[in-house]
């Protein structure tokens, strides 16, 4: 599906225009580094794979990018609907297919396929519909980009990111679920947004399950390097604990809200993985609340579990995971939403 | 709407916790240069305008965005999607409202709001529902930013590019259509696709009516500065001109074959008007076919008409169109073009 | 000096030309918008001057960039090995002259101009070289950019700073010294480098002045926000007071220790000031260590200095100081650098 | 040289801080993918080499970087300088030895070493001087970067990237010289002030030797696709031959005119540099006029000779060389500065 049949329309006088236009120099052997570029493969084109899609076009993070999902005409409609915009954007190859062999040698394979959440219905719910599919996907993915790292996007993003583990036999370190760096960033913007500063500007965390038993960790929020919280004890500014419950809240029910309003969500969903994207395959260095492998951590030893902690992400996936501080409350409902996630994978059988 | 109910959940503390955290200094007078920022409008929040505003969001080409539609609900979610990913973007000020004060002071105000084109309909059946609209539209927006540019997106774009013209009272070069700016870029991409280079290096113009009149200027194409048809000549590479006719219908196809596949598009116009964003307010003195008042140009003397001719575009909208060299059919069409038009526009009576 | 000669060798046909490829459309009325464009000057073309102008114009944060020299020749000449780049960048207008109505219109000026630092010089030496040179660069800027920000960079910048604002009259939030923004930045480079992080997921800030008196904020330094003097208080890792005051040697030593190494600094110094043109024009609302009019904020109340604290900065300008909790110890220094320049401002007489 | 002492003046401590800040995950293999990132090596830290090198460091073309030079103490300023930004830019990796070593890996090796030209000195003077000098360079080069691309700045640049072809026995679509990419900027930028629009819709081409040889190719200039001399031609409007000369000697002169006024050239060459890194590493197959074995084409072929014509370049270095139609004129010039050049070349002995 790589050539539009309209290109191809040109005709056979097609190949030799091309050939006429760019003649090899002497002494050349083009083949000797042209592998040398930056893949990325995209599973699923709903509205969040294409919002992910887009965003890393837009942001220039691929030399190529695959494209690659059930419905072959809306797949290759989205194809063509982002090569149209080739004049206005440096040049990425795009490719897409129903077969994954198009995923071929990519270095971050991005999967967002699954039912989309329903107004109203848990993270949860939505399992046993994808653990199936994800047995489709994830195979044929390890087989075609066996060095490549696996960021799942999909939902209950903790549990398909353990089952994408099993199914890949990949090291812990190159298999991510995007867990709560959306979910973090919404925090950061409602306190930003409450005090009119940049969020870049504000560290906070969401950690644990993406979903509702996720934890904030309100100990470490901090403005421009100052905490918040010990900042409010310094000024004698009294807060009620109903209060940081209800930003809290505010964090939870913000992908509901969006659902609710719009249908579903995409832009910040799109936003959140190309960041992710960027740690990556830029080798960023950079600290990121995201699902990882957390046996051993934080008093978390009752199984294989993924949930989010802050990770420092590279070019080789996790590189390792950060010793915050947490208050025995926040330790508490970190271990609890461990055991919520343990219990729905012991049914999977997996 | 601009601040979110979940923000100010944080209640009355909200404030103060504020106005503790940055404390002015002496002797300042902050609101001295606080009205010097830029400011983009999009109106309709549909799958056009909000592949628009994510797009100018990404590519951080405005301080302030205003959205504004008609359906409230879908309005906030669009608005909150885009908010939440306040930590991954440098910082944008994003506001939504189906009020148009919202648009106050606007630099920019693209109009993308309408009915979505159907699967087989042409643009030019699009009109009565477009034109009534429009008249609710524009002279809210030319009131509350009398110095802004009006770039209009929706179809028919020519016809209603003349219609909000007329209802701003605006001088010509501040009222703009997208025009053919996607198909031009639509047709670099066939050529660049077909000779495997980048699409920016292909020079090639679509001009005309955006739709099915419109006319592709064979004779100023270039690669690289080679111009093509003269190169076929001289290496004496036989074109029929049957495979160029192939070509431009491939281009007028390239929208309906997108809708007929995924139901829309949104990605490339969403480019392509960002692209006319930059130009504009960043001053950028770049050519581009874009949809203005032709009249006077190319032997087009039979009205108001105004249709995609190549434009140099900076911070005043317009400054010129460019005197290209036709060949007697191309010119034929053009004026063919202009009438097709015009005699639309005489059914309107505005 | 802004059309190069060379350019106008063109000749009287050049006018032509350019009438000819471009008419004006019709009703258009191009004067209607075209002041409102980002335009930043830069006072001084040496190393830091253009490293300043460089990564302005790379990073693509002004439409209109201007420089002034003294020295004609050199001005010229980097004038012109800017333009020749045109081709690579987005279109930027580039002036330059001697005299100062070339700056006319700006919304941000930058003064660079002074003597280098020799090898081993304190900065407070260079003071009175450097006074007797701004009130012949202030007063003028002042008049024709009544309403821009003014952004000091020559050394002593904190006194400098001051100085600025008696000799503009300007708002106190219009002024502002580059002050220990740098400085900050080999802070964090250097706790970044050692944990081998992304130096951006490093809070850490030196203020009071820029110098041999600054004061490191030991108590607020944060990684990914998690705290770091605390971090380690918890792991009972023992860290020596004397390491940290080595780390803050090392800071301090920075500057020196580059200007004895290449002869001056450059490269950091262009990108610490890039940046915080970004956050003043593009209104981004970040915290930075700048050098701000300190009276009243943590028991300065000696007078009338400018030091750095961490101040939210937008479009407004300084927009409030963070009201960070600083140890007995850190007060105490932060008052001894306020002591410090307001004895060297006092043998000013201004 | 990679630590900087100061960072390690952290002490003993310095590791076990690290080691307890981040954990690795169980069952990682963090050195499955760790060395597929994109390195660049300068050669040279002169103002060419670190204007090369800054550009890449603030366009974030690389991942890491590595900077050689002779001179152990300008080599390790001008390292700390660019490292004290990194709170300001992305994360690179930036590191700086006199020995080679620190180049391994490389994916492109830009050489800028030379002798500076002079005032007044010709471009083929600074010969002999060179050629010995990279009998130093390249073979070490080559052996640790074995699959990289070379970039020749240095001048005279078509002999030297001859003779790097040959001391590096790499296939030649892996040598490249800078060549006249800059002096087409140059051009474009002179006609595009000329006409007051953007340089990156004017398509020029300088080919040839880099240097007073140069041809311009007046027959395939072009303005936003406008083929500028017929277009001339078609409005009846006159221009001598000798106006056009002047343009051609106007850009000749450039680099000249820039040495007189401020001693050296740099900024102008770092961006036409970072701009070839740019489409090589990012696979952009774009078309520059960069120096290239030329036998063959254009009637060249009295020996293997390096000179700019307009190649496509791609991931694989120079994937073709574009048949534009020159005047015989042009062709007459082109052979005679293939002459030129071998004519040198024949003095070397190589």
């Amino acid at each position: 599906m790589q050539k539009s049949p309209s290109a191809s329309s040109l005709g056979p006088g097609g190949l030799d225009l091309a050939q006429a236009f760019f003649k090899p120099i002497q002494n050349s052997d083009p083949h000797s580094t042209t592998n040398r570029h930056t893949k990325i493969s995209v599973i699923g084109v709903g509205n969040v794979g294409m919002a992910i899609a887009q965003t890393i076009l837009t942001q220039d993070l691929a030399d190529e990018l695959a494209l690659v999902d059930a419905k072959a005409d809306k797949l290759r409609g989205e194809m063509l609907d982002l090569q149209h915009a080739a004049a206005f954007l440096p040049r990425t190859k795009i490719n897409a297919s129903v077969d994954y062999s198009v995923t071929a040698g990519s270095d971050l394979c991005i999967v967002t396929a699954g039912a989309r959440q329903n107004p109203g219905e848990s993270r949860l719910n939505l399992l046993q519909r994808n653990v199936a599919l994800f047995s489709n996907i994830i195979p044929p993915l390890a087989k075609y980009s066996p060095d490549s790292i696996l960021l799942i996007v999909s939902n209950p993003v903790d549990v398909l990111t353990y089952v994408s583990w099993k199914l890949s036999g990949f090291p812990s370190n190159r298999v991510i679920g995007s867990g709560t760096n959306l979910d973090s960033s919404r925090f950061r913007f409602l306190i930003a947004d409450h005090l009119d500063v940049n969020a870049q500007d504000v560290q906070a965390f969401i950690v644990g399950e993406h979903g509702d038993s996720s934890v904030a960790l309100w100990s470490s929020i901090s403005v421009g390097g100052v905490p918040v919280l010990s900042f409010l004890q310094n000024q004698q500014i009294a807060y009620e604990k109903q209060t940081l419950e209800n930003i809290h809240k505010a964090v939870v029910d913000g992908a509901y809200e969006v659902i609710n309003l719009k249908g579903y969500t995409s832009w910040a969903i799109g936003y959140s993985v190309a960041n992710l994207a960027r740690s990556l395959l830029r080798d960023q260095r950079k600290i990121h609340p995201v699902s990882v492998l957390a046996k051993g951590f934080y008093g978390i030893d009752g199984g294989d579990v993924f949930l989010s902690l802050p990770a420092l992400l590279g070019r080789a996936g996790v590189l390792g995971v950060t010793n915050i501080h947490l208050t025995d409350e926040e330790m508490h409902r970190l271990r609890k939403s461990a055991e919520t996630i343990l219990e729905v994978q012991s049914q999977l059988g997996l």
